[in-house]
């Protein structure tokens, strides 16, 4: 099913920040299809075995590399990049920590926590946390973008609207990304693959994995978009969702603390119902709960919900 | 399957806004199940051939009246009061309407807008518009809650840590549903049933339609929670996800923000794939997508994403 790749771009070929005077590692044609060997986000600073020493000793200068740039020929601002998730190669072992200064409730959970996953790459059965929660798998890719128009070297941690560290779970096999072309040739790099994650990716960090990824590529003249689209073909989040959801929510007039309420919530929750960890609770959080907009009308009120998903304690 | 009711309480009891001084109708023990007959949420002043005409004439200080509220006995400040969907008796009609102030995109669609739908009360098939599009419905209960500590009339739009007009889809036959309880009795009222919503509820309105619901009333002593929570036993969108999803995103620093540019630009799809009109596209979203928030994480852009399911188109 999946298409084979014409070329594969390694890992040793990837840059830190986006900037468009880099140079293209290779120029590609539309419809050819490409493998990418791609780190996880803190760029081979955490492996299989990392501790909460290798934790506090993260260079954030080095996270977050992306494999690339490639050139893609005839791409020109206003087009829309077309990418096509042809499939993945997972590597079986991931992180999810809490990073101090980092994630919705940096405020609330000030020390570092790390948990180390292992999960069968062929299967992706879901990965055990301790003896009491299993979580999902579906691998996407958290960074996926094109160079901005603007010169210069720009920070790889927000997304923009050409795309970069959106951290969309839905961009897994698939799917198909439309991303908005800023510069000639795009300029295409991709990175950050994740195992899981919850819509939010709330503590800050995924179930962080590397893996290689192949994409096809295509150009949708002139369509010009204003953000990044994309359109699955098959239902999201069915290996979620058998035995629904525990539901906490936030009201007020700030969506941003009605999220953060949310999670406040559930993290009660949950650290009550199954007697684990706050910290813990809210890492699950991050690797399979949802954040969704459940009203942005009823002025001057709106609510944020989050949805856990019920078999992940089962 | 469902708990018969051993009360009805009529739509005529029914109050606007939300007062802890008002009258309970009846006063019933935890354990027992309920029927609530409910407007729509204009009152009864919307019918199924309503018109634009009647739209521009809205009372709005008769709008979203709620059913009761009735006394459950025992219930005290920092109770959680448990609502048991027990299931719906939908009317077969219902409206949505673009209303001038109203909705997440109020400042571009100025004009009123109506769409009058008719359903098959019994078998919920897909509910109609024109020849183009079928949307999935699933009863709820826009507006449910209890009565707030705080004395004197308080508006009905916005909802609060109490309940009341949430607009959550989910609120549906068999979901479990925890209200913080603020005052003594906790003074129950529902009201605003929905025929279907997406997550947001963007142009302002559901499917409007009147329903009877049926509910069992149980306590949780002193939970202490500080906003709603339910459960689902169920998944919650398999009725709209099996072709997928067409997703549109906005990206930037303010969520409000990012949930206006992703709904813009799944207008803009929807009105060049399909040659609807601009106001057509905005009312569908309200009634079947879905705004989730992708990633909360990377400072300083949120990434808002709207699921729009494709079987409507099909």
């Amino acid at each position: 099913m999946c298409k084979p790749a014409a070329y594969t771009i390694h890992r040793h070929d990837h840059h830190l920040g986006w900037d468009n005077s880099f140079a293209p590692i290779r120029t590609i044609a539309p419809g050819e299809t490409v493998e990418f060997d791609v780190f996880e986000a803190s760029g081979g600073q955490l492996g299989p075995d990392a501790t909460l020493e290798n934790l506090a000793a993260l260079d954030f200068s080095k996270v977050n590399p992306v494999t690339g740039p490639i050139l893609i020929d005839g791409a020109e601002p206003g087009d829309s990049l077309v990418i096509t998730y042809e499939g993945f190669k997972p590597s079986g072992w991931g992180w999810t920590a809490n990073i101090p200064g980092f994630g919705l409730l940096a405020d609330q959970f000030t020390d570092g926590a790390l948990i180390n996953w292992q999960y069968d790459a062929d299967t992706l059965a879901p990965a055990l946390w301790s003896d009491k929660a299993r979580i999902p798998l579906k691998p996407f890719t958290g960074t996926i973008g094109v160079a901005p128009a603007e010169p210069g070297l720009h920070s790889i941690v927000p997304p923009r609207r050409v795309g970069g560290n959106m951290d969309i779970r839905d961009l897994a096999t698939g799917t198909r990304l439309h991303l908005p072309v800023d510069v000639p040739g795009a300029l295409f790099s991709v990175g950050d693959t994740h195992a899981a994650q919850g819509d939010g990716e709330v503590c800050g960090t995924a179930i962080e994995s590397p893996m290689a990824v192949t994409l096809t590529f295509d150009l949708e003249k002139a369509e010009g978009l204003k953000f990044p689209r994309f359109e699955t073909k098959e239902p999201v989040t069915r290996h979620l969702d058998a035995s629904g959801y525990d539901v906490t929510t936030g009201i007020g007039e700030d969506l941003f603390q009605g999220a953060r309420d949310a999670v406040s919530g559930m993290i009660d929750l949950l650290t009550r119902r199954h007697g684990i960890a706050p910290v813990d609770a809210y890492m699950l959080c991050s690797v399979c709960a949802d954040l969704r907009i459940s009203e942005i009308v009823d002025q001057p009120n709106w609510v944020v919900s989050l949805y856990f998903p019920r078999l992940a304690f089962e």
